[in-house]
């Protein structure tokens, strides 16, 4: 057994992401104070006093991401690190724009959540696997308007099947999928 | 106090919407079974033997809505009684069609999740108001690719301020928002 | 469309209260030290050694407040902020004071939670609303010892059809109302 | 080690109760159909078509129940076996009434959740001990309108130390306090 | 009553131990900093930054512990105090070593969580009591190898029958027994 | 973009096991009933009055199991499936068994789970990837007796480095893990 194969595959493995459920709020809000020295489950919270409309605010999204890279994707994901309102509820979101022809969201997994993608635009050819024994796909083509959930900790990736850029929407059911 | 004015009041509040925080997964999926007499909390699940791909699938989110109505405004759920594959994630989305001129997605509540809204397009005055003694308004101007979050339980608006349509997609962190 | 009327309205519905679900405990007690400057969901907790009984203690809930006010109704909400020792364990309660003949205890919703009421004295009569479409009203004239339940984020009122004034006890699954 | 004076011992502290926290709810409400031959964690649900306001309804918690027993002491415990609408929200509640001079409700614990005692008449000395090596007693002597918080899974006690009967009512952080 | 008599029983109860259930993880690890001055409900984290392999390690449960105690049992908790790493996953364990000829872990309850037990050697009774009118006694003699589960705060017990030193590894559902 | 080649890498990560967190209990124990064609989050239980000791039993853990197999490791999970006992606590286990010189537990993730490891004999490598752009490498060589966590989600790996068969005992905080 090649223990330096070993890692290598490992840290490969590794670079997909990771995701999860998360806990219930206690108050109106408790904004993230993203340069507190104090560390915990989640993130503590700037004084309610401070907090404004910007801390629950982040602009532009519509704006289509380069996407000249290796896989020929880029995700540009708005959680809890930068968008300091979702600190507790739960909840995040992403924009992931593909290359045309083949621009791929490699196989990884959100262990922290569920997701939704809603295509904005262009073909993706989309699947899951199930866990354990039976790693059953499930797998869809999917156009402009089209809704499709991948369920929490199971590897799936998106693929551009278009001549055409794409881009989706997605929305991961916790604050920090990883 | 006329009792009366109070049911058309409490009617009226009603109107507004509610969602909310769910639990965690404890299989791969749990795909409802909207057609099942069996009633708990969420709902059961179909056999995982007879899910398919279609489960976790909605499709034509991007066709604007007809916003014909009193208020200028058409909410499209899509949760777990239209997308069975929403059970138990808890997560779940819909896409908001604003008239020009003033539609409106007039004051409610969601008291079973936070919403983040990304604007697809047109300009939407949106804000929420926290709770109790404070009642303090945050409030803010959006344009496209703009992103707000409304906290769990908050009261929260959004109106179209621009002389076009106006669309938007939200997220909730519930599978039955309400 | 009047934006002007809409934040009347909107501030006039946030002058309802709001309540929610908490998580579970992972030590014996975590007393909330409400002087802390640092924020996190829910309180940070004192110092369990300086922990006292009187952190778990709260006097005069018998005493009956005055209720002359607009709405001839008074709450008294014992919760994490004035007993310590509800921090963490999802519940607290109030007590509240209703004027004869009609004293009301206005719509509103507590997204974090739900409440039973215990009638002390006099009549009430009470009720709620279901969300979204149906909007159905479940209501009941209740007389002393009588309970009613108010599922969470549900829009729901009291009010006193007596003659005398009339007073009820509260329990409420979270730590922090609203 | 005497095997029978074991589970003498085991059987007279289970008569002791057990009480937990609560999971959140996924609909406006999930009333319990306690005739129901299917079982689930907590209890499945009436279809919500037949739901009526009696089915969050329990009368009578303001009639003293007799302390002509063993202990001095009795529990009237209204939770999601005979008040159906409690089911889902991790909430319940409690009528206890003591004899004059020294009724109690003996040492006991609610691993399934915190309680609040309120006391409504008489005199009471209450008290509970944190678990492990600690063991430390924290104790109070109540009077009418006083509010006591005993946490989660610590055990517990109140004794009427007054000549007179003495009534408290309980509010509990689950739905089954055990 | 003998209100001395109650306190020393209390006590005695008291001198069991007590358990639970935990939260979800909002970020990859958050390692508990147990020298903070900061107290939360669980612990708060180390800066990941300084994080190393050492604190997701403890050594030596192999090693059978001293049972020369009255009763003739010792259990090492392996807890989110001494094991850093254990903070917020909500799961903890323990080795129990049993003397020869009736050495006992006496009757206690876990109400922060459900605990599993695998006997590594020697011959255990083991059982635990429901809670409630009910209390049953659910009872079994445990040889090397085998898996029994005691529920969330249901009183329990473990007694070594066999004539020569026993040991068994507990897994229990809380980052922080009691 | 080798569509067939993507498929293959899919199915072969898929391969890998995937766990999670867990509800909290509404009853003193809701034992699987595996054989219901009634599908829920978790498994439906059986009726209480049939529920016997064996309900809560698992034997031969203790047996060491054949490592003769590609990879030269076998897991023995014991889980909600197996042990209906574990239904609703949150917590299961596993023993895994490894070959001399390599016997591998190849790189996986346990999305609904943090885990535990306490080695039972033989000398294993270990380690884990934290998730996003890290990937940082926490590894440790791990002796009998000594204990590991690998947090929920993040990709692991156990190998046996010495010249004899090793074994290890594994708790996992979901009750299916997956």
């Amino acid at each position: 057994m090649a223990f330096h194969l070993l890692l290598t595959l490992i840290l490969a493995l590794a670079a997909s992401h990771t995701i999860a459920t998360d806990p219930t709020q206690l108050q109106d809000f408790c904004v993230a104070d993203n340069t507190s020295n104090v560390f915990v489950n989640g993130v503590v919270c700037k004084n309610p006093q401070v907090v404004t409309e910007n801390d629950f605010f982040f602009p532009g999204l519509n704006v289509p991401r380069s996407t000249v890279n290796q896989q020929g994707s880029t995700v540009t994901a708005v959680n809890v690190m930068n968008l300091p309102g979702l600190n507790t509820p739960g909840i995040s979101l992403a924009r992931i724009d593909f290359a045309p022809n083949g621009g791929l969201n490699p196989p990884h997994t959100h262990p922290r959540g569920t997701e939704f993608l809603v295509v904005l635009e262009g073909t993706l050819a989309v699947g899951f696997v199930t866990s354990n024994n039976d790693n059953k796909l499930f797998a869809k083509i999917l156009y402009p308007g089209d809704v499709f959930v991948f369920p929490q900790g199971l590897i799936h990736f998106q693929i551009n099947i278009g001549h055409q850029s794409a881009a989706a929407l997605a929305g991961l059911s916790s604050q920090n999928p990883g």
